[in-house]
């Protein structure tokens, strides 16, 4: 399925000169939200995955949707402030300042076999900063799961210099 | 299954005098997630919903697989500003000031039945509002579910009072 097609690009969004790629439109499409769901259970059905953790706010939806289908638990990863127990944070930079996630420490038993998923993987500064809180907690981060890569943005190359993996549904070059 | 006992109950979260019920536990724990998305499908399967609508963040997890699920597309509904394209807006009233909700205004079709998805329900501040989002698109709210209901807030007042129905799997009243 050609699932780019249901992708919306927003010129300018959130500011001047960024192409944003809106998942709104390919979420609503039961057939496309259905594919996208499918092809990661496939990918990972056979890997004994123990917990999916997502990335606020829309990696809470792929998120959710495939520890379901897998039939494992599911680990939010939370922008600073949001989780109300006792949190592992991990700070990192952005182009203008940074920002910070958290993840539950009692979220992740050491040895888990943790699949991490966003619905998109730009510079990879939040991915790298939950694998670090993942790793933190003595889990595995067996892949990064994304709908949605930004090429130019080279994030691959900061996953794959961790050591970890990265797999994309859909590529995007430049505009 | 007892879903209630794997409810985490946070005293003074965000502030004092909350008691804050935390479902991140029941989130990790793979047989009770699955118990609640099961609940859910199985309540809904045969009401031939077209979208399964859930409210950020935490409805975003719940939602998504419970489209997924269903079978059915996924809509966001989102704080101010979060959503790209044109959306149309809600004000509710807060204990200290107002809150915004947005939905995308392509989201919802005249005519489509919407199961509306949360993790808890207050005072209905958001439901009510979300439920008026929809309908403002012309979208019919079949039912709002929730995992927990605080009895003591008559949130379920303020949506039957609207005409609407409330399912929720777990009540707590009190501390």
């Amino acid at each position: 399925m050609d699932i780019k097609s249901v992708i919306r690009t927003i010129p300018n969004w959130p500011k001047h000169g960024v192409m944003f790629r809106d998942i709104t439109t390919l979420l609503k499409d039961a057939k496309a939200f259905n594919y996208v769901i499918n092809e990661f259970y496939e990918r990972y059905k056979n890997d004994k995955i123990d917990s999916v953790a997502g990335i606020e706010s829309r990696g809470f939806i792929i998120g959710g949707a495939l520890a379901h289908k897998l039939n494992v638990g599911f680990i939010p990863i939370r922008k600073a402030g949001k989780l109300p127990s006792k949190t592992e944070r991990e700070e990192y930079e952005l182009e203008y300042g940074s920002a910070i996630v958290e993840i539950h420490k009692d979220a992740v038993e050491s040895g888990m076999k943790i699949l991490l998923v966003d619905d998109l993987i730009a510079t990879a500064g939040t991915l790298a900063a939950s694998i670090n809180l993942i790793e933190k907690l003595g889990g595995k981060v067996v892949e990064c799961a994304v709908i949605i890569e930004l090429q130019d943005l080279h994030g691959r190359n900061k996953i794959e210099k961790k050591g970890h993996k990265l797999f994309s549904l859909v590529k995007f070059e430049g505009d």
